[in-house]
Formats: C-alpha cells, structure tokens, sequence
C-alpha cells in the first residue's frame, strides 16, 4: 500500500514530501508534466461547483478534481461537508483552454475515477480557514486556523530559521546543544517566577521555572562545555520588559499579542571570548540563519554600532528604528519665545523635524493619541507641534524664524519639547517613532539591524541602584575599579561589557561578558542590594576554575514574528506560535488554566508549603495535611 | 585582540572552534606541524611537576606547557591551585626523545613566553574532574564533574545525534519543528502531572505540565501542518513505566538514575501516513542520525519484527534483549515428575536452558537475588534450578532424563517454572535477562534493534480495562467492529496499531496510528471510563477535518545513555543530563526545590485556589485571601 520510497542510511537526497505516506502527490505539486499519471491526493474538501468540479488542499497547496458527468460519486460531493477529508484516486488531466492562471496548479486537473471520504467534517464550522473572523474563535479554533495560508507560513519560517541557526552552531561553530532544567530553584531579585509543588518527599517545596538558563550558561562554562546553546522555552516574569511597554506606546492592540506566559529564547554562551567576539558570532549566525526566501529584508552585515549615550542623544531611545530619517537637534536660543526657560532641573529643549509627513501626521485622532503618548510621562509634557502647513500658523514672525532656521516646507512638522532632560528625550523619542508609525515608515525598507553598545553598568530606578542588563555582566576593563567605590554616582558612570541587536526599533536580543571572578561577583550582588544566599551555587561555581565567558541571548518569537511579517517587528508574536496564549495567560482552545480537579487539590494539600488548606464552598472538604496535625 | 576568522555569509567550510574567541589554539589540537609556531592557548591546570612543567586542559584536550629553567614564572606556578584559569602564550617545541605517546598532543609542549592567570581557584576544591568521589559530591559540584571526560563526551554525542535527528527529518524528509506549550491543561486519566499556579486575574486557577505533547500532535495534524516533530521536554507524572520497573529488577543500583522529573522525547507526528509509514520513518531516521564514531554498535537494518503474543512466549517480556540467544520452551509431560500439575488455573510448565552460564550464574548470592526477583511476582513463585555442574544432582535417574532431553552440559543451567501461567512467563522473562546480566551477555555485542507490534488494544489491570498504549490509539481495520461489544472478553482480543521500538531490552519509544474520527474516540474514552469533559477540544478538532495520522515518541534521554555507553541501555540516565535531579527530584547543586519566600506565599495566596492559606510557625505569618473574605 504504502507508497515510501525508502531511505538507504547515508543517502543525501531530500526525500518526496509523500514519502512514508499513502498519498502519491501534494496536492500543491502536479503540474503540466504529470500528463496522464494516475495519481492519490489527499486533503481537505476545499471548494465545490456544481457538483462536479471540487478543490482538494493540504498543507502544501490546492488541486481542482473533476467528477465525470454521469458519475454516481456526484451525489457523494453534493453531500460532503467542506473541510472534509478526501481521498482522489484519478489521472492529471490537462486543462487546456479552461487553464486557471492564478492557481499553481491551474493547468491541471485531476479526472476522478474513486472518492473516497477519509474523514467527514461536521456541516456548521465554526471557523474556515484564512476566512475573517474574530480573535478569540480563532484562537479558540486554532487547529482550524492553522490550515491558513499565513500561519502555515509563519510556522514553516519559523522552524526553517531555527534549524538554520542550529546549522550554524553546531555544524560550523563547534556548539553544542545542552538541554537546561525547567524546574529550578527561584532566582534572587523582583521578577515573578511560576512556582510548581514539588513533589514527595520534598515536603512543602516548590521549584521555579527559570526565566531564562542564565545560571545554567554560566555553569556549563565553568563545567569547561565551551560553546554552548540552547533553544529554550522560558517561563514568563511579570515584571514587563521595555519591549512590552514600548509596544503598548504606540499600536493600537497593544500588548494584546505580546504578554506570553512562555517564550522561546535562542541562548549562546562561549568561553575565552570578548564583547568583539560574541557581537560577531551572532551577527554571523543572524546572517547565515536568514530563511532564502526573505532575502529581499535581510538587512546589510557588519552591522553599525551606537553607543547607549549616543543612541539617547539622537533618537532619545536606547533601541532606534533606524528606517526613520529623522534625529534629534538642539535649539538655538531665540527661536523658541514660547519657552519657560529653566523651570526645573536638568532643563532641555529639544526639537525633532519629520520631515514630509504634515499631510498624513496630524489629524485630530492622531493629535489626541500624541498627547496620551506625551501623559505617559510627567517630566515631558511641555511641547509644542510647529506644523507649517497650517495657514493660520504662518502668521507670526516668530514662527517665520522657525521656519527659516529649519528650513520647514508646508510637508513638514517640527516637534519642539522642553522641560526635564529625561522627558524631553523620552517624548521626542516616543513621537519620532509614532509619527514614522502612522506615516508608514516603519512599514517598509526591509530589516535594518544595529548594536547598542556602551550601556551603564547600572541605573537609578525608584530610588535604587539596579543592573542595567542583569548582575552577572562584567564592567569594561578600565571601569573595573570603580566598582569598589561607595557613591552612587561614580557606581553609575561604570560602563557594562554589554550588547543590544536591535532591528526596526525592536531590542531582538540581548547579551554581556559575564564577570567571571567569585569576589567581584559578590561586591556587585552586595552592591545592588541582592542576598546571596540563594546564589552560593552560583558564587562557589566562580571559584573552582570559571574562564572568562560571555553570552547571547535572541528573542525568538519575536525574531520571527518580524521575519514572518516581511520585516513588522510590531506584528503580534502569537502569530508565530502554534497554540498561543491571551494576553491573560489563557488558552482559549483547550480553556487552560482550569480549576483544580479534588484529586489535584487533595495532592497539593500533601505537599502543602507547610500550611492548612481549608477548601472553601466550591470543594465543599476541609483538607488537613499530616505535617501541621 | 580577538583572532577570530570572520564568517562571510554563505561560508560552507567549518569554523575553528577558537574563531570568536581570544586562544589561537585549543588544548588538544597542537601537534608537531605546529612546531615554532606562537600560540595562545587557555584553559584548566589540571597537572604540575617540579614548579617548570604543567598540563593545561579545555573541552578539546591537554597539552603540556614548559617554564624556561631560572624564569620568575616558576613561583608563579608554584603557588597556583589546580583548576586554576590559565593563559599561556609561547612557541610550539617539538619533543623529541621526551615525546609521551599517551598524550594525543604528547610530540610537542608549548615554551611559556607569558604566563596569565585569568581566574584562579581556591585551592581545597571539593572534587577533581575524573577523579572518583561518591555520587552525592559529584552531583552537587556538577559543574565540575562535567569537566570529567566522560560527561565531556555524554553531552557532545547527545547534541550530534539531535542535530542528526533533526537534519534528516528537517532537510531529508520535509518535517516542520513546532513549539507547544509547556504550560497547559490537566490530562484526564490517572497519572500525576506538575501543577502551575496561574497568574492573575486567573484567580484560584493553575496549569499543569504536560506529560508529552500528545493532543498538540494531534491537533497540529488538524491543523494541516501534515508532518511534525519536536525534541520536547517532558513534565514527569507518578506513573512509573515498565522501563523502570524492570531497570529495578536486574541492577543493583536500581532506578537510582532513572526517574527524573522532567525527560526529553523526540516527538514525530504524520498525516495520510500508516503504521508501516511511521515505523520506516523512525527506523530511518535512527540509523541516519546514528553517530559516526558510534557505527562499531549501531543495528543492523531492517530492524525484525516481532509480535507482542510471540515475544510473551517466546522470551515472557514484550521489550526481549535480542543479544540473549535462548528461549522459553514447552515441557514435555513426564519429565519434571516433581512438578504439581494443574493446581491453578491456566497451568503451565516451561523451561528456559541457559547454555555456556553454568558457571558464573549460581552462586549463592546470585541465587538469592533469584530468589527476590521471583518473589515480585506471587504467580511465578514455583521454579527450579537444574545444574549439572553439581555432581550430586546427577545422581538420580530422574535428573538424567532431564539432561538427555534438553542436552544438557556441565556448563548448562536449566530453569524449569510451573503454575499460573502469567507468572511462569514473567518469572522466566526475568531470570533470562538477570542470568545473561550476571553472565555479562548483555554489555557486548552492540546495539540489536526490533519493533514489537500487534499490541492488544485494551488490557486489564486491576479489575479495570486499560489502554496498552493510551487512549488515542486506533485498532487495527479488521477489528474496528468489535469496539462496540460490550463483552469485555470480546473487547480484549482487539489488536491495536500501535508500535514499540525495543533495542538491547529495553523500549525506547513507542508509537501509534491515531483515531481520526470524532465518534469512536468518544466511544473509546466511554469504554475506558475516561470522563470526555476535559477532551471536548480535542473532540470537536476530530469532527471538524481530520486527517488520518500517526505518530512515535523516542525517549532521547535512554537512547543516548545507550549511545554513550557503548549499547548498555541500562546506564543511569542522568549521565547524559547536564544538569539532573537525584531519584527524590532534588537538584543537589542548587538545593532545589525550596521553601517558598514569604513573597511567594503570599502571591500563592492571591491566586490560592478559593482556599484559606493559614501559615504555620515556619513564617508565623497569618494570611487570607481577599476572595474569601
């Protein structure tokens, strides 16, 4: 019956997509030179003409089967639910006149001589594939969803990117692939970790689900493994990465597609290495991993570097998209009379010109979302839109000035923001990109990737010293000393042996030299207030032999949400997942999470964290564990 | 600085594995056409002799470095602990007469121009890589275990074959690598899963960790993606297997290695396929990714099949250890007269002739462990030993008869069993293997692979009809009819498509062809007492374009044990882990699982499953719930 050629070991050529299957052909793959073969297609019921003429898809593509006019089996198709399994034994017909130019296949057809209906579908779908229809039934019917033809893709780009990048690890870098726990113990410092109950005998324990296999890159490279990678399922933090929130700024949907309780990260870690020699590793492994049929975005290799000061100062946003044009410039004094000069700290005033977009930039839709943008944060409210192009505006000398020191046309807006230096970056940061964003800036021009390097090793946030990256990164060479200064400060002038990829405005990935040695490790954990209790495995590993390492780590989901996208790194990243999850954490299909079954709760109450659990009116038991009798 | 040869994007030659790193060489490449050549190279100090010499030692090998005779660097040396990080840069000197043929790098040492210590370690180390120490340390300074040759290897044998797995069923057979989640809903059914608190608003609600990723296979075959794999980590459940059960038997270090909480399956999944499809894929993809340097043990293909009813009679196991040449035979009547005939239901007598062990097999401590062995299992308990090696037991004319009939030599151990018949068949399937253990036939001979097939559909296990394999599997075409008998007798002779892959006796994976269709899965759940409520999404996906499918699990982390150890599939699993848990689920390097912070309690209590939390004298903190309030 079955129709495998089969594989000799060794052999190298790509097996048929048919092999080790019933069927003969994909229904994507006849064409004109089948002439006259007798074929089997199999694939969903999806289309039908009077009762005759039907289109059979599988995941490889579409086919238009033909039943004879006197046939008994046009009552079988008259009958048969669309999204039905079909099985067609015929012959490739050529289609001659009646050829169908927008189908690939379109010059054939296959003349039935059996139907066979492998599977019935029920009459009333609730979804067809690729057919509008709201998020949630289409999240909820994902299995119907995934027959599109834009997930089919997004899920073949995605495992076509991985393995290439595997490719380039192990096959051409000497990595190798290391599997890391899941269930871990829980990482000092603010994130939320999932918990899970562990297990007798470990009574009253739980495990953590790592957010990432930081500790393990670390140990593997003290355990003298000296490539290793890793493509690893994390479990999520609540507290939100600047991802999320600059998401949130300036689309619509918001986080809607970007809050998965799991995400996949690829991790990199290397020994006897330098900043240099990651940067480049992954610029190479980003290169060589690039699917062939988006060559058309892959964007230009090295890659430019701007330091974190620089990137602050010009696009006021440490991860710029650089398809946007336009930068930000100080202002002369005397230009802008409207000012209130030095009404406060750090005062600035800065203005940002886009130029070309007055037509599309600044309905009054579009003005009120500038300002909820601008509310986001209260030490950059003060700003003004110079906007030319509106008649009225032009009346005063004053905004003559402004035009003639800018040199604006009617085409143009000038944003001008003065106030706290912080505020005054972060707005024109923020509307730079908005404005690119309704203008359609950022939806063309391919991929445009940079490094941000320089970064401070440590930052202020709510009154208290934090990493900037994490507290395993490395100061550079010449700032190591002013770690062991007591002033907050000098501690914030040290420079991190740290590195952003940032593609299209999007931070992809991130990753530093670690600090290799057990004592500075502890000044620093010290330093930011962190216990070290929980991290002794962690310190002690640093003194039995750690070379000098550093590490990477990408963003998959999001990396291929962009390439999927043909270079959006904005699209939503449950796109690129086969079964995502809401942004409240749900799985609509299968209704996870769900309440726990008596039997479950009856366990936890075994293992129970050293506590009563007194179950409540929807249980209706009261539960008592042995170790609190 | 760095020396790495940059990559230019399509590059198909090998990269050195020190491009991107600051060594010119690693430790174990050097050799004499290296001769006066500078290098760089880094590593562990892994030997010192008389202050001058040392062995420097990375992930790659050792080579040996020489201080010049009156250099300061001698103190250096001296005061160095061992494991100490170190870089040497100096010239490549042949050796000469002093050349150490035990040393792969042994024509040349390097002349120490620069002596830098990067990180040195303190000087009472816990543990010595390769040195021996009790489990317990070893796994608590895994770090430094890995360093050990032996795990050096275990892991780069496990990511070539992964790797290998993946090209061919990537690139040679067209199959799409999908993520699924690991945070899902509650299986029904009876094993323990994982449970994960969820995040709000989800309050009272929690996840559970999936024990494979079997509805998502099935469900991505729904949804079109027609061929699907993943290398997925598993959620353990309580259930032990039969892998472990035997392990136990028969080693004395029992399941020691073997339970781990989370475990790694290579999942495959095929639309349009059949069981004969699926078993030449796997089959296939196993002797492709079959290591190199490991093809001395790989199998020989076509891998012979066998039938789950003839592996029972002939070797009383359904996973037999094909490297054992002898069978379970039938006895003729009046040859063991001191058998009592016929005292139970479904009498049986058997004997299995264990030829060429008579000398190694019968000790007194052997026949102890016969003895415990036999005891498991309380319908098997009648056996007895024939041995002609002792003289005294030839003396009767009885016995002689016995020898006569199965030409029996002094060398020879015959084992005769005689009562129900499911024991006598388990009590000889067990001592075949424990015989030929203890005789050493099974630590040679390579790797001998077969599939088991014809499985029963159902089983009975106490009182209660059970799935062989599990509850989605589809019985063969010519049985399908006898689903609906309500006699379970009937029900019982079923045979299911279902698949075991068995190399060197043990299972190292399983598969099976799928119900399709919406109905009889219902009706099979029904039969099997399995409540359909928690299934209706994988129910409905069936009625709504299913196509028929198959698929197959390899348990990845037995088969590389396997691999590593040169064909033993009894090693302990954890030696091809990087990071494992000890048989109570505790990871000793990090101390995990913990007790919970308060933090974490306290948003335990949040999300506490409409329960009171009361905290005991551990935290002595008292909280409750807002929900319950």
């Amino acid at each position: 019956m079955i129709t495998a050629k089969h594989l000799s070991a060794g052999c190298r050529r790509l097996l048929s997509t048919s092999s080790y299957t019933v069927r003969s052909h994909t229904c994507g793959e006849l064409n004109a030179s089948n002439k006259d073969e007798k074929v089997s297609v199999m694939g969903w019921l999806s289309h039908k003409r009077m009762d005759r003429f039907f289109v059979l898809r599988d995941a490889y593509g579409s086919v238009q089967a033909t039943i004879p006019e006197n046939s008994e089996l046009k009552r079988l198709l008259k009958d048969l639910p669309y999204e039905s399994i079909v099985r067609v034994d015929g012959v490739v017909v050529d289609r001659g006149e009646n050829r169908n130019k927008a189908m690939k296949t379109g010059d054939i057809e296959i003349g039935v001589k059996k139907l066979t209906v492998l599977n019935k579908a029920v009459s009333n779908l609730p979804l067809l594939p690729g057919v509008n229809a709201n998020e949630r039934t289409r999240l909820k019917y994902r299995y119907i969803d995934l027959r599109s033809d834009k997930l089919q893709r997004s899920l073949r780009i995605r495992s076509e990117f991985v393995h290439n990048l595997r490719k380039f690890l192990v096959e051409k870098s000497g990595f190798v692939d290391v599997e890391t726990p899941t269930l871990f113990r829980r990482t000092p410092g603010g994130a939320t970790e999932f918990v899970v109950p562990a297990p007798s005998p470990n009574h009253g324990m739980a495990y953590s689900l790592p957010q990432s296999p930081q500790q393990f890159k670390q140990l593997l490279m003290v355990g003298a493994i000296d490539r290793y990678f890793q493509v690893f399922l994390n479990g999520e933090t609540e507290k939100k990465t600047l991802i999320f929130q600059i998401a949130r700024c300036y689309r619509d949907e918001g986080s809607k597609g970007d809050r998965q309780p799991e995400f996949t990260q690829v991790d990199v870690e290397m020994s006897f290495t330098t900043q240099e020699g990651v940067m480049q590793l992954i610029e190479d492994m980003v290169i060589s991993a690039w699917p062939e049929s988006l060559n058309h975005i892959k964007p230009k290799s090295p890659f430019p570097r701007i330091s974190y000061s620089g990137a602050m100062a010009k696009y006021g946003i440490d991860k710029p998209d650089m398809r946007i044009p336009w930068e930000i410039e100080d202002v002369k004094s005397g230009i802008f009379n409207f000012l209130k000069k030095n009404d406060c700290e750090n005062w600035r005033a800065r203005v940002i010109v886009c130029r070309g977009t007055g037509k599309t930039s600044i309905s009054n839709s579009i003005k009120n979302e500038w300002k909820r943008l601008i509310q986001m944060n209260e030490n950059g409210r003060n700003f003004a839109i110079c906007h030319p192009s509106q008649k009225s505006w032009f009346k005063s000398v004053e905004n003559q000035k402004i035009v003639d020191e800018f040199v604006l046309t009617e085409d143009d807006v000038l944003i001008v923001c003065w106030g706290h230096s912080d505020g005054v970056y972060w707005t024109l940061g923020q509307l730079r990109n908005y404005v690119a964003e309704v203008c359609g800036l950022r939806s063309e021009g391919g991929v445009t990737a940079h490094w941000v390097v320089d970064f401070p090793l440590f930052s202020f946030e709510e009154g208290q010293l934090v990493s900037t990256h994490h507290p395993f990164t490395a100061p550079v060479e010449k700032d190591k000393e002013m770690l062991f200064e007591s002033d907050n400060q000098k501690l914030l002038q040290i420079t991190g042996q740290h590195y952003d990829l940032v593609m299209n405005g999007v931070e992809m990935g991130g990753g530093s030299v670690r600090i290799e040695n057990s004592e500075i490790q502890r000044h620093v954990l010290k330093v930011l207030g962190e216990p070290t209790e929980e991290m002794e495995h962690l310190l002690n590993a640093l003194s039995y032999g750690a070379p000098p390492h550093g590490g990477f780590a990408l963003g998959l989901d999001r990396f291929v949400a962009m390439l999927a996208s043909d270079g959006n790194p904005l699209t939503p990243v449950r796109d690129v997942i086969a079964f995502p999850k809401t942004k409240n954490g749900k799985d609509l299909m299968s209704d996870a999470p769900t309440t726990l079954s008596q039997k479950q709760l009856q366990r936890l109450v075994q293992r129970n964290f050293h506590a009563h659990f007194y179950l409540n009116f929807r249980y209706g038991i009261t539960l008592r564990s042995d170790a609190d009798s």
